[in-house]
């Protein structure tokens, strides 16, 4: 098996909404995913290891090491019981990114995930004051009751790549409802405040209270973050000890 | 399992031919595929799913959204039991080809389909005024009928590539007949005139009445959708968030 | 199953020996292989068919087609009982070369074969007057049964890339004995005299009466047919229908 | 299976370690692991074969071939039964290096492997006089015991590539406790002052008695062997009948 979710902590949850918040347009998935485990102080229940991630390992400041990961953490809201998956990336091929997909709706089927409920960026090239959060919805049910909270529904054109868009619509065929919140952005920077959008709208549906002074910080922290996981990931894309010819098969 | 077959609705057909139209040479594949399917308001049965296709979702104008898929429609025809194969892709890579074609042939074997008609385009780099259809089938008696109906055995030469070839040459190996029919075009545009050749053909071949007059303006509406669906699929390989040394792991 | 040997007809061998002569360096095993097929009038006994090859057919000047394949022929010689194997290409990835090699190791146990021959060329970069026959062995009883007949082993340096070096290494682990023949050649062309000299090599070895005299006719009908595979070969590479930017999904 | 490990003799270790040397940055871990090898005189005891190395065999001296592989020596020292893992090349995607890695751990687990110990160099792109040996550890234990023997702890950033990183850090989750050694090296050249100060640790965490003196010659000799291979491994990346336009499909 290839792709493999590790339990630290058995969960059964009634209802449960999984939020997913990996690195994509804008980093908004990404922001929105930390800032919500790290604000909520969210349980870490589980860790996805795929061998379609890079063959690296990241040190630690402490000496330690770590595979590179995505996490899944655990957050009993009012309206709903949450986890929240995050992660260095997503994994580098079609075949793989599929094969994660499926694996993370075995998973949540086996927990008791009920909804879906994934977080990106819609990138128009331009720099709004106003920025809307556009979605797509694989049921009209739920597609109802996030336009009472003023997304936007229909005008997003085109296709979502990854994570954000497989996993509602493979969940679709799994039998789970699912929705992908895109917030608006220009697509070339980090975009906090698209990302403070996102986290006030999935607070207010599930009757969270979640402090959002500290975002544009956080912000700025993944993006710095994520630079480092960017320039290390390209190291296995280079041979270490490089021949004249630039062959690489010395890892 | 890496591609699969989800069934609408099971079908038993008595002696079925599988007619498959996908993207190819001069679009005529899809362009008469999409055309039968539209017009003979043929009914869809199941659709196809695989890893090898890229690994995105399309968002619709209802604001819901749809996995990369081909899709298979019913039509009991009066000669035949017919299955449309049509879709938006074929899959990304050699190993993914032959797996999805197996996968077809499975299926096939299952509901009763004893022959496989595949269609494609014959690209010759010529501005012709007479298209013929050129074609190669797997059995003798095949070849002899579809003589009949003029069309041209033993001048198209090379390969075919793609499920157009795969599919037929395959099943061939799992006891069916196969055979694949070329329009003859440019290469370099879609054709709707060979296109309404083999749309014709069929028609004829399986005693189907058909209106040809709406060819011309579906054939321009296949072009407009396949653009936009290339377009799209660029972005499967481009990063969103790009890093100024054009790491694509984000996806 | 990604690669599979479908028999035509079973085989039993007695302490049979499998010879392979596969496109390479100077094209000298597929010269060899192709001339002892058709000179021994061999009979065709195996096909094997890969995931791993190109995913395209051949159309045949007779309106039917063909899948990319390797073929087994049988011919019982005097020495010993043969089979060769020959074909339009080798697999496309290290992945395929090795599972097409595990495969046909396989088929060769359960047939009775004991020993295993491949044809290669070494490529010198030079043009010289005498051309040695260079060699690899993977026991020691071999390699002195074949110095005999002037076969030249150690001189050779280097690595074999491909089935002529996997097929006996692999071979070895799993219990058969093996040898690489390597024509001498400068590797820039076609060396129909290096492949005479297999020829005869492996028709003195077996006790095999072969005319030698239409060896460079078919070396020149060998090359052309490689060059029209060559070319059919890289539409599998190229899109049909290219977008302006030239992405390939349309197969 | 795809890596495959193969018993030339079955071990039964107690508390045993596995010390891997294989290329990478500076060649350290190579020239740690031939010299422990060949210096300790280990006994060879098994040999791993991968369909994720380079599908091609290396010709030997002696006129006799074999695959591109990693081995597996044991030396019982004093301090802890030894398994020492080198090798020609690691695994040529991140599939396969995650692959090549569980079957390494998987044995690990059979023979009796508690602690896993990988070598590799750490580059600073600088030339410094005292070379200090980095490490990152799954465990505190293993940190707090090499830290008395100098080795520095949290200085060294970033990631680490290939099996060096990933054997200990896949290991962690498969109850093994693993260390990854670092000689601090420019990067641009094979380092043999830093292997040597590795392999003086190692002898003295051990408990063994070894001679350095040859350290320097073995080195070169690791180096030269290292570029042949190299030189070797490209040819599998290049066709050796090439066609005008570059196709590589001929192996």
């Amino acid at each position: 098996m290839e792709t493999e979710i590790i339990e630290k902590e058995r969960v059964k949850l009634k209802d449960g909404v999984l939020i997913t918040g990996l690195p994509g347009i804008g980093l908004i998935g990404q922001v929105v995913g930390r800032y919500l485990t790290q604000e909520l102080k969210a349980k870490k229940v589980a860790t996805l290891y795929s061998h379609h991630f890079p063959h690296q390992v990241f040190m630690t400041k402490k000496g330690s090491m770590r595979l590179i990961k995505n996490s899944i953490y655990h957050y009993p809201a009012k309206g709903a019981d949450l986890l929240i998956l995050v992660g260095d990336v997503q994994a580098m091929s079609s075949v793989g990114q599929y094969e994660v997909a499926e694996k993370i709706l075995e998973y949540s089927r086996k927990v008791g995930i009920k909804k879906i409920m994934t977080v990106g960026g819609y990138s128009t090239g331009k720099i709004t004051e106003k920025k809307r959060i556009f979605a797509v919805a694989t049921h009209k049910r739920m597609l109802e009751k996030f336009k009472k909270f003023g997304v936007v529904f229909g005008e997003a054109k085109g296709s979502i790549v990854g994570i954000a868009g497989l996993l509602p619509a493979l969940g679709k065929l799994r039998g789970f409802e699912g929705i992908c919140l895109m917030g608006e952005t220009h697509g070339g920077y980090v975009d906090a405040v698209s990302a403070r959008n996102i986290v006030k709208l999935i607070a207010d549906y599930f009757g969270i209270t979640i402090d959002l002074k500290k975002l544009d910080a956080k912000a700025k922290d993944s993006e710095k973050m994520l630079k480092k996981i960017e320039e290390e990931i390209q190291k296995s894309m280079i041979a270490p000890y490089e021949s004249p010819k630039g062959v690489s098969y010395i890892r």
